[in-house]
């Protein structure tokens, strides 16, 4: 095959995920193996150079070919060194990440961390195809996100752009504090954490709900409850929603997007979720952030994060 | 003299103001006239023609050498054609800025909306010099914004990025509507227009207050009276430095700017008014946005628009 491929890992702190992309982002392999996170960074770098090498041998491309390697890791990263400064998931502290691999793999590395790095896999080949102004959400334990401008994502002073999750937009008198140690944040109540939290405090405060008679609560539950028409449950989704929209509104100022993308577990909730979303969103923002922007759910899944670790040598 | 020169043009209403940069936004030269806005667009863009070749013409540097012309405009502009949708000020609609100049110069010209030029004159060779990402706020009878990184001006889907004024900060049962048509935009709030409204409205409640012996209020009576200790004066300046912190906030988690330029009449209170808002935004931010991240006035004054016009051909 001709022309150039893109190989993205997605190192997560059980599993390594691998795979290689063409040109337009279309992914045509992927491999996934044990990080093997217990016996030290050293082992976890050449296990990732063996998983590149390998599904660039098994496949019909030449390393010749290999336009970069990319890799998006959960953690706080220095981007330009390419050093891992702190990743708790993998428990890393200072890992020259950039360094050690293009030395096994002698081929340009560039890494960054995993929200961003989802959010340039939807803006390539994604939900984003094609829209020069992308903004992407991540519901899931937190609230992530990623920006990306033509093509490149905006990374700031110290590479913490784009930390959405931690617009403040539940008013004082009503806020929790958030993991950050600020209170008010919009992953407070848009998270899969803020939804079960919202739900465990109504059963607990003996509303009148089906999610009274579950033993666990996940999010999903609560999305199930609010489609079969709970009102307590179509409460707490709408709340989600609510602030998710008050946030975005203020991200629509700043940055005039023309395309909100929507991912993480939370996303799944569907229609129920989106149109609260896109209701509040036109009621918050003058007319001419609305006209012409949609809000979309991200169409990649869990394949975003190595989509745009590839992408991460594109320019 | 070597070297390529850049000519910036600050269009309003009433004035053309002319100036020619050095590659490093040294302001060389500046020529100031009159808009004559009731002749007509043709005629303006005849007479801008004539004073950018005027200041050229009058220096030490060739035609050969200017490397573009930049206009800044109040106003809705397509940036990509260059194209004046409608300005309020000078009264047009659909004016073909860019073309008609090129035509009359033979050389590139850009245009961009006036905040955006002043936010890139400040970050050229103002107090955002050498600084990678930074984000101006100009307080003057609205709240505009400019965002640039690398140098760049971020533009958006529809070049209405960095509209700052119009984060809503204000909770819903305190704040009042904007001219945008929301309700509690930092810009009902903490603009000179926010700032005297505030100070009229403690003046009608009667008060005690040394504003109320004023027979007309501006916004530097209210900074004035707050520094000789009026505490109804210093109230309105502190809701109005909070409020601006709290949007702060909002794009800092969002973009992670290394500087805040704060610059526009409102801004010249000085200390009352900065020590407030870094006390403020320091408590609404995540430690990691307000390490390292400074907060200063603005230094290029009413030549930032020239400065930044210049700029808009450097890359």
């Amino acid at each position: 095959m001709s022309g150039k491929i893109y190989v993205g890992v997605d190192l997560g702190g059980t599993s390594i995920k691998v795979g290689l992309c063409d040109e337009q982002g279309t992914l045509l392999h992927t491999y996934e193996g044990p990080t093997g996170t217990e016996e030290g960074p050293q082992v976890v770098l050449d296990r990732i150079a063996q998983y590149v090498k390998q599904i660039v041998s098994d496949s019909s491309y030449t390393w010749e070919q290999v336009a970069g390697v990319g890799a998006g890791i959960a953690g706080f990263i220095d981007l330009e060194s390419g050093i891992v400064i702190r990743s708790a998931n993998l428990d890393w502290d200072n890992v020259e990440v950039k360094r050690e691999l293009e030395e096994r793999l002698g081929c340009p590395v560039r890494i960054n961390n995993d929200a961003n790095v989802a959010a340039l896999g939807e803006a390539w080949s994604g939900a984003g195809r094609g829209v020069a102004h992308v903004v992407c959400l991540t519901l899931g334990t937190g609230v992530g996100g990623g920006v990306i401008i033509n093509g490149k994502i905006v990374e700031g002073f110290r590479g913490m752009a784009a930390e959405l999750g931690h617009i403040k937009v539940v008013p004082d008198l009503e806020a929790i504090q958030c993991g950050c140690g600020q209170i008010g944040c919009v992953e407070t109540v848009s998270s899969a954490t803020g939804i079960i939290r919202m739900a465990k405090d109504a059963v607990g405060r003996g509303e009148a709900t089906s999610l009274s008679e579950l033993s666990t609560l996940m999010a999903k539950d609560v999305f199930d409850a609010a489609k079969e028409g709970d009102e307590v449950a179509l409460r707490i989704v709408k709340r989600a929603a609510h602030y998710l929209a008050k946030a975005m509104a203020a991200v629509a100022v700043v940055l005039n997007p023309q395309r909100f993308i929507i991912g993480g577990g939370v996303s799944r909730a569907g229609d129920i979720l989106f149109d609260e979303i896109r209701k509040v969103y036109k009621l918050n923002v003058p007319p001419a952030f609305a006209e012409g922007v949609d809000i979309v759910p991200a169409q990649l899944g869990n394949d975003a994060g190595i989509v745009g670790a590839a992408g991460l040598n594109l320019n």
